[in-house]
């Protein structure tokens, strides 16, 4: 097998393929899945990004209010106090605002490559901590259990909110994991030591880069010993780098499929290798990125030069890796277990 | 007693009252204590903040090595490369620096108002997390078990470190129990429905404000459960609010003496009166500052307009509240909890 093989349907989901929660929303995006199998068969946890009708001279965004309602806030497009900056965000009067708010919905399939998408949301923000919504949702088995966590984003910043299930049909929330501002955060499928471990991604503070970091835990609700792992130190990921879905264990070590950007914004994928019985330590990693935006799906879209990946699936040797293109489609790719390694050896 | 009343030799120790850990550094600073008993005594952990002796033509920092040992670093001060921006930064080819290095080191008095100050550091930063110092340390005591929670500094960020003693000789390191970028952390002296609890201030990654939040963990090392607690409201903490030391337990609540700043920056100091059954909750909250900067040796230093507190002693409806002013040196206020109380009922 090649080191990475894209499907030949890409993509494989679009916004068309999903239905929008109201009537005067419309789906602008579907972004980066969480990837998981359950009985035999492969799923997907859809990010859908959300927004209203576009509306002629106002610039509108949906917010979940106090008593869980989704409310939608308006600012005029000549508003003096309102500034756009990127696609993905705006001010007004010094607060920032998402210009979508997305949801966590599931999608389902017998062959990894055809998924049907569930009529519904699975998860929805809860007002308190998640008022701006739920992001890029990396799902870890531990026993028959799932372990969710994902970006709460909220009108206090954006952490990492923990909820755990293990029948896709009720599900526990454990509140944050970790406080603002981090993302980016997957659990380990194992104890190693006696310890449960993830990677996580705080923002720089004004010292340092964007990094990914390791923490551990007794209990996974609780976590300390926070370390840096790893930092930018490539030319395609000098801008910031963040850990993609669970590490995959190999007889070498803990294989992790990371992204990294440069600025202006081009999100690649890379790889690194960590120390079988230690994942605070580093014992390979790629020179080179393993994808890069080529594809016309992957170079244009809703945030055009992304390539961002959260979830995959492991068969053998086989990685059904999923990944969101141009924060706008679902993709997907093949890889090979054993080429990856291979391609550590330097 | 007064709502506050500053003692009258403030301020109680100034750099010259430390000696410098090498020949070649000066102390530039004293800042920003944690306090506590131990026998009977009254204990201040002050943190020393070092440069080396100014040499014309040059800005130098020191900085810890991977080894251990403290190396200056040096950059000429006409180099393009270089912006100063503030008395406590400097950045250079894109990486943070600050201008001092900060160590704990202890001092001692029967009176609370006279303290010697022992003639070696404390505890001195570690080369993986603390390369850039130890600052700002609050003490919590459980038991007798004191739990000193810093802001660890490194060319990674600034996080929150944990370290416990119970002899003041020796110390167990726990590494980072709030990662970057995350400052302002005290425990609660004891368990909440069956968990231990703490405040603490992740910065504001892009979206919110500089905010106070609560965590809770089930062994002081491991935290979870994080919520936003305050957010700036008032004029004189428009720009940042930030935990004190512990909370102080009375009968109508957890007693919290917090700061505010603004910008351009003037740091003052109010109160928040929480749930004494769930500490997430606020009952009440300082309208105007208990403490702003007034006297001189607050007003001007080398970081003037400041007054930060994040220890005191508390002695039956005395507190002993110490707190750095601008910066620079080390000052003592008595505060009442019964007049604090009463200035929260409206």
């Amino acid at each position: 097998m090649e080191r990475c093989e894209r499907f030949k349907n890409n993509p494989i989901l679009r916004p068309s393929d999903v239905r929008p929660t109201r009537d005067d929303f419309i789906v602008e995006c579907l972004l980066n899945p969480g990837a998981f199998e359950y009985k035999g068969r492969f799923g997907l946890l859809l990010r859908v990004a959300e927004c209203p009708v576009i509306e002629k001279g106002w610039v509108s965004t949906p917010i979940i209010d106090p008593d869980g309602s989704t409310r939608v806030f308006r600012v005029k497009s000549d508003d003096p106090e309102l500034i756009k900056t990127d696609p993905r965000v705006f001010k007004h009067r010094g607060q920032a605002y998402l210009t979508t708010l997305s949801h966590l919905r599931l999608a389902w399939s017998d062959d990894g490559v055809n998924f049907a998408v569930e009529p519904e949301p699975t998860l929805t923000g809860e007002p308190r901590l998640e008022n701006y919504g739920m992001e890029d949702c990396r799902v870890t088995q531990i026993g028959s259990e799932y372990h969710l966590t994902y970006t709460a984003v909220s009108s206090d910043g954006f952490g990492v909110g923990l909820i755990t299930t293990s029948d896709w049909r009720t599900f526990e929330r454990h509140g944050l994991m970790l406080p603002t501002p981090n993302k980016d955060c997957a659990i380990f499928p194992e104890k190693i030591g006696g310890h449960y471990y993830c990677l996580h991604r705080p923002s720089a503070g004004g010292i340092g880069t964007k990094n990914i970091w390791t923490a551990r835990s007794l209990d996974l609700v609780h976590w300390g010993d926070h370390r840096c792992l790893a930092r930018p130190v490539a030319p395609w990921e000098s801008a910031r780098i963040g850990a993609g879905a669970a590490p995959i264990k190999t007889p070498r070590g803990w294989l992790e499929i990371y992204h990294g950007a440069t600025l202006p914004t081009c999100y690649s994928l890379g790889l690194l290798l960590l120390d079988p019985d230690d994942p605070t330590k580093v014992l390979a990693r790629s020179k080179e990125p393993v994808m890069v935006p080529t594809e016309p799906y992957e170079i244009k879209g809703f945030f055009g030069n992304v390539v961002f990946t959260n979830g995959h699936v492991v068969r053998g040797d086989a990685i059904y890796m999923y990944y969101g293109a141009s924060d706008e489609v679902i993709c997907g790719a093949m890889m090979s277990v054993e080429a990856l390694l291979e391609s550590l050896k330097f």
